[in-house]
């Protein structure tokens, strides 16, 4: 299959195409980058060498390319995708879309949020949301698939179970989710300076994180309740990761047991979620696309807590991308994807 | 002022003697280490030389250079402090103990949580919770000091304003704190390796820290109520450093300008506690003994958030045993702490 | 093909085993472990879950497994594996040792860095170093196979051209190498610890590291001549990484196109070596079998600069070792191994 | 004493106002900032909060404030100084300069390798390289300091004595030198970006580097003969710290002691400078003023080993630049400068 990126040169799309370098049923036809267009590949980033040959093209340059992709990745900075999209669509070429844009159905939700007219409120409603774990037969027949963000992702596979079974109070949720540095992208940012965040942690966006609204999304869709989550991110040093520490009050008298259970249940189809007795670290997912998963049960207050780790830029972002590619396309769900963390 | 350390080649240990040698009113009569009886000190630490030129000395030689010091400081994992805080305290020094033994109040509540006897309950009733911003009197004319845990006094100094002024619902209390990895110590286990903790996030003794029950101590005798909380460590790939991120359920309606003046009114006399309307980042405090704090309500959920920043080995340990000998023995509060953080 | 690994724990163990684990043509007979046996290695090592389901087993127990394997990695610390090695040899099993044990031809010179005696002379002479580049027509029909270390590797790799063709004085060869912690192996030691190690460089064993004569051995050899080299090993807070910057004085005049031309030349079948026009930076090989090559030279002062990047515990331990599997055994070279660094 | 900062926002200005904020002797009357104009300063440094009150001025409006001050610091990247160091000293304001516009005697090398005309020539020949170890009593009547460069600063230091006393072969000096990220500054550059740095290690302008000339200036000023060294800058994932690995071909037999002991001599003025038996790390200088120095003496290779550890920010910077102010204005040359290291 031929498979275009767009947006090959930030962190999420040089990791996507590590992923379609490995993969036995893709061949990359173009790489667009607005930051190096016809620069080699391989010169910017190195580690591709003798991989990757080609040279990066611009946005303009294309569209003489679109007739030989079946499928293009875009990985844009919100509000770029839209009409990329659409255009894309119109050709008959399926997208997965690691951006923003699509990811919530209302598009006033997006609007609000993001600060930007929606000018591609007509895909909204064929436009899947690629989490495969809860929307696999949707993902089956996509043309649109807005891939999750990388704290959504981490926080909807926490905390689904639990909501799907009606144990928790929907308004006890709190998130507190820590992240590598690589989840805020490769441009230049003061804050992004190796000497700004190494030695130091810090929440930010407190209560106004953009990924707030997509994961009340996709909450409230398994509880068919509005589901308001508290959602505070953190910077943490290290380059890749994200540990979401999920907290909720239990609504009824459960065993940790039983929890334990609900959870190995739900997603014993799914091969990259993890259900395990320990509680997760990043470093047993960090290069993979497996989601670990460990809850426990705080008696003294009631409170559920599930910790969930997923490296953000794989399950988070680019292998996630492969996975919703493979099941769109009738591919093994793991091809490509099949292999542990390396560590240390 | 003659001063004598006990466990000086710990990483609190090691601290406290950074901020003594710099101290105008101190000086070091002994050090004791068990691990590096006769030693040289700064042939172990090395950034000592020219500094400190003393050797270390057994536990069992300390005895004998006790008729020459005012105040100990005792920096020894917990248990390991009761039987000689008594005999100093019988000697008529006053002692600094930076370990768990005499934190707790409820000596049944110490042997659950520690699992050990406790066998200094004589002393419990006459022993002050060293953390100034609460108990600045008492400390005054103290003899012997329960140095605060470090992540109670980034935890308590968060949430007290809130308790004081009946704020929160006091059921609602969660504390999800990050940590470098100094606060685990220098002692030799796999999980402080430099290969396990790098690149990675994880939580750990989720429900079961004991530092809980210290926290809800302080908490309980501000609110004069049964105060239990949820407390999440973290650990974090950086030297030094406590962010905890604290929430709770707003219990009446007030806005956030009124808390945040809650907040500096009640840190007014307060040096070292620095309220900010920023969220604090960890980095501004590392190295030095402030204490900062940011506030954040989420209207969407009802939730306040408090962040605080210690350095984990100074206001969190080191730092905070300095500014109580300051206050015990009527000098300058700031003495020898009166430093910015150096960044970066 | 059967395949036994001893020493499964360490982190160089681990990591052959997350090669092997994605190896078409190998299947893993048993794991054995000192520090583990009888522990499920996936909860050791928690990214393998789903991965590796066996158990560790002790030495002891390994020898029933023998009959099944046709070959097996030692991974152990020096002076573990001579022993071994000859009752795996006896019962006709080839083995690919990953310690120092057979990689010095000369016994006596072993025993004088290594402080030992050698228990395993008589297989000296068959033994085959383990650096394809070098030697891979003697790998192809070798029983016991030597792996390189991790220093030696970056070294050789990075000077062998120059001696090759005689262009630099022999007398003047100086390695400063740079490692990251991964390097000092999971052992306890308070050098290890991340506090230790982290926001902190320094150079050790300065001139008296044991991979010195191993890099004289394999360069002597391809100069025919006696070859002294100065190496300074250097301690980085980094997982994974080897940098050495290796000078030499020129020995006749040839311009910087030539020398270029020369290395492209001799490491033009090798496919993990790669010599480009840039300086190398360990992240463009980190977590592959990659070896980066990079040269200047300083007219002003007659030095030639050439700066080789590994991944120590890839192609300085595991990669190599899976590398040589696959020269043994007739398997394609790169099989398992053909991917690049996946990075940030 | 009045002191005026310019370039205060970046990394070198900011620890610079942590020293004279704790100066006994200094008032800080102004502080420059291009970036960051009529900004709070403790807005941009969080640290400084309730120690630095005032706000960063421009350039433009800096011209009314000097009638008020003494001595200005410049901490402004090359090509920035040279104008305003005449209109200060025109003034009779004392000038230490932390960049490189002063650095280099003859203005034809400062033109060669920084490629701007020099703007400033009739002012060097009254200049003073400040480095008090050499230069101390040069300084003490100097209007204009020129603060040497963090490299040259460990550099020197570290072979001085070696060339003083004729031990080494001039042509064979190699300096092999490893710093932090903070030494690139606070600018917004990609290879300066967190995930660009973290987990890797490079060298960088091999051969080219400015700071290759300042160190051959100094040397050769001892040795009164032409003295080219070949130096490599190499960047690691930490915040600050140099460590310099120098190697040279010792010119006659001499033992280890007897050079430890010319050290030793060499150094017995200086405080800051401590000889060691040890080899050194950047942890026990980091935060200090020091520069510890250790040697080796490798018989094999016939090649003296001298390796130093700065923190690049301080001994390297402005450390190094208030303990030229000290030694200017009559103070204790380790006012505001005696304490040791913080670790970890």
């Amino acid at each position: 299959m031929k498979v275009g990126v767009i947006g090959a040169t930030g962190y999420a799309g040089q990791q996507l195409l590590w992923f379609l370098n490995n993969h036995k049923e893709t061949e990359v036809s173009f790489l667009v980058s607005h930051s190096y267009p016809d620069k080699t590949y391989s010169s910017i980033y190195k580690n591709y060498r003798d991989f990757i040959k080609s040279k990066c093209i611009s946005m303009q340059n294309m569209y003489k390319y679109l007739s030989s992709v079946d499928i293009v990745f875009i990985a844009l900075p919100h509000g770029k995708s839209m009409n990329i999209a659409k255009d894309l669509l119109l050709k008959g070429i399926k997208v997965v879309d690691l951006g923003a844009d699509f990811r919530l159905k209302n598009y006033k939700i997006y609007e609000d949020w993001y600060g930007l007219n929606h000018e591609g409120k007509e895909l909204l409603k064929n436009t899947v949301y690629g989490l495969p774990e809860l929307n696999r037969n949707l993902i089956k027949n996509a043309s649109l698939i807005a891939n999750p963000g990388c704290y959504p992702t981490a926080s909807i596979l926490a905390i689904a179970p639990l909501l799907k079974n009606n144990l928790i109070q929907n308004s006890s949720i709190i998130i507190d989710a820590k992240s590598g540095v690589s989840g805020a992208g490769r441009s230049l940012n003061t804050s992004s300076l190796f000497c700004e965040c190494n030695e130091s942690v810090k929440a930010y966006k407190v209560g106004k994180h953009r990924h707030t609204p997509e994961i009340e999304q996709e909450l409230s869709n398994i509880n068919n309740e509005n589901v308001n989550v508290l959602f505070t991110p953190h910077l943490i040093p290290m380059n890749r990761g994200i540990l979401a520490t999920c907290y909720g009050k239990l609504s009824k008298s459960i065993s940790l047991d039983n929890i334990q259970e609900i959870y190995e249940e739900f997603y014993s189809n799914d091969y990259f979620v993890r259900v395990s007795e320990d509680i997760p670290e990043t470093k047993w997912v960090k290069g993979s696309n497996f989601c670990d998963i460990g809850i426990r049960f705080d008696k003294r207050t009631g409170n559920i807590i599930v910790v969930s780790a997923i490296d953000n830029l794989i399950k988070g972002a680019a292998g996630q991308a492969v996975q919703n590619m493979n099941i769109m396309c009738g591919f093994d769900e793991y091809e490509g994807l099949n292999f542990p963390s390396m560590i240390p």
